[in-house]
């Protein structure tokens, strides 16, 4: 018995989210399927992150445990075949110690999170992107973000079902910047809470669009009460890019245009603490 | 009545291509019925490029002539409105002189095409770039394609049925460079032959496996003969991302990562030559 490392990729819209449910289909329960026409054995697969209905992968970091011996490659090309016509893949296989654990190993998170900010519908950033008509200052909005790095309640940007113990977590990185149309936010901490990305940049739009101001962010921190805060954008413009692991460089999946592609490359501010995530995921 | 120029995005997967034809939907066909919905007028509108199925496009420019009197915004809006639910967009709208033609006034045209050099199949980026599993020598292929750049007969590069009058082109620039796992290759001239850059970048693969060696480049373009160069690259990894017009900056569509957005900058090596495209596009 051998426990597998994956790095994964997929397209979020034609999924439930991650975890296999009762009411469509799953990235996991593809992969886990598609596992099982491969090596004939029922596998459970364990992810960094737990991405929401319609969330993207650039690269998920799961694990799973195998019987048959087989290389990386045979590991790759055959989840790859067996998972078809389903939009995900494996990029990556390596064998690892059985002490690594995806989500208990995993000491970072990172997402980026895109908004195309035009008057013009999407055409091929269709469900990719989150398209907002209203002129965004995403100077002010990098501002306004400012004040959710650190260790925070977070009850004002958590789903009303997020099922963690606490709403204490630390914010590592939340940068927005613009490019051309588009608006990239990349958020960075050991782990999140649910809805969490999703909460805290449909409240930075409301900045952006000059609806509330700079301070607004801060008072809604304060007021640790989800009305406070913005909508919850929506899952289209969100992508899992890396998991971080003790001792490990970090590949980040990093959005430079209106797409995206992992490149190798250590995200400075890493912080290397230790602990299983909270049950949540953003 | 006064004459308008669009800047036009697509996704080219659900189209036959920019021109109408009877065997199923064209960029030109839902843009002059969206026309037809808002004003009342039967118009015709003429593109830059003529993009064939599956091609994408980041900036097309193309004219119409129409008699009612509206704003820009009211031109873009409504356009995007009746194109629903369609994947073509007007991203900007603006009244030119009436000297001015999309096709005939452009002096250069600007395409990038983008590969996924992995063995992974994809996902996020299905339809819209080749994927090739084959490791790939960007170097090997940026150094083979420079035998390209400049005037040719590019016959060996050239579809068979494609109507220019002559075979001589004057290729302005073409540029690989890989990205993590992509490729990006961009194409600049004042015009292309029918499906020229998809059989250079067919060519150009071979040798970026190692198929063929960097002079077999030159050797294929002296032999004139079509069936000496590789075969056609598909569609999906073309974007037309800018069409160039004496005394304006040119506003590249670029592609940085693995998607692709326009931001405003000046192609170096541009080339102001007059006279109207030849009847083919690549």
């Amino acid at each position: 018995m051998a426990r597998w490392k994956l790095r994964l990729e997929y397209d979020g819209r034609p999924f439930v989210g991650w975890q296999r449910q009762e009411n469509g289909p799953s990235v996991q329960q593809v992969l886990e399927d598609a596992f099982a026409h491969f090596s004939g054995e029922t596998v459970r697969l364990y992810a960094a992150g737990r991405t929401d209905a319609g969330v993207h992968a650039l690269a998920q970091t799961v694990h799973v445990d195998l019987a048959k011996a087989v290389t990386a490659e045979t590991v790759r090309d055959a989840v790859n075949h067996h998972s078809r016509p389903w939009p995900v893949v494996v990029l990556r296989a390596e064998t690892v110690p059985d002490s690594f654990h995806a989500r208990l190993s995993a000491v970072g998170r990172r997402y980026v999170y895109r908004i195309v900010n035009r008057r013009a519908p999407l055409t091929l950033d269709q469900g990719r992107a989150w398209h907002i008509r209203s002129p965004l200052n995403a100077n002010a909005m990098h501002l306004a973000a400012q004040a959710l790095v650190g260790q925070h309640d977070f009850t004002s940007f958590r789903a009303s079902h997020c099922q963690a113990r606490s709403p204490i977590k630390t914010l590592d990185r939340l940068d927005v910047r613009r490019r051309g149309d588009e608006i990239e936010i990349a958020a960075a901490a050991r782990s999140f809470l649910h809805h969490q990305i999703r909460n805290m940049v449909g409240t930075l739009a409301r900045v952006g669009t000059g609806t509330w101001d700079i301070n607004a962010v801060r008072r809604i921190l304060d007021a640790r009460d989800r009305s406070a805060a913005g909508a919850t954008a929506p899952a289209d413009g969100l992508y899992f890019a890396a998991a971080v692991y003790p001792d490990e460089p970090v590949e980040i999946a990093e959005m430079n245009t209106r797409g995206v592609r992992p490149t190798p490359e250590t995200w400075p501010g890493d912080h290397r603490r230790h602990g299983p995530e909270s049950p949540c995921h953003p």
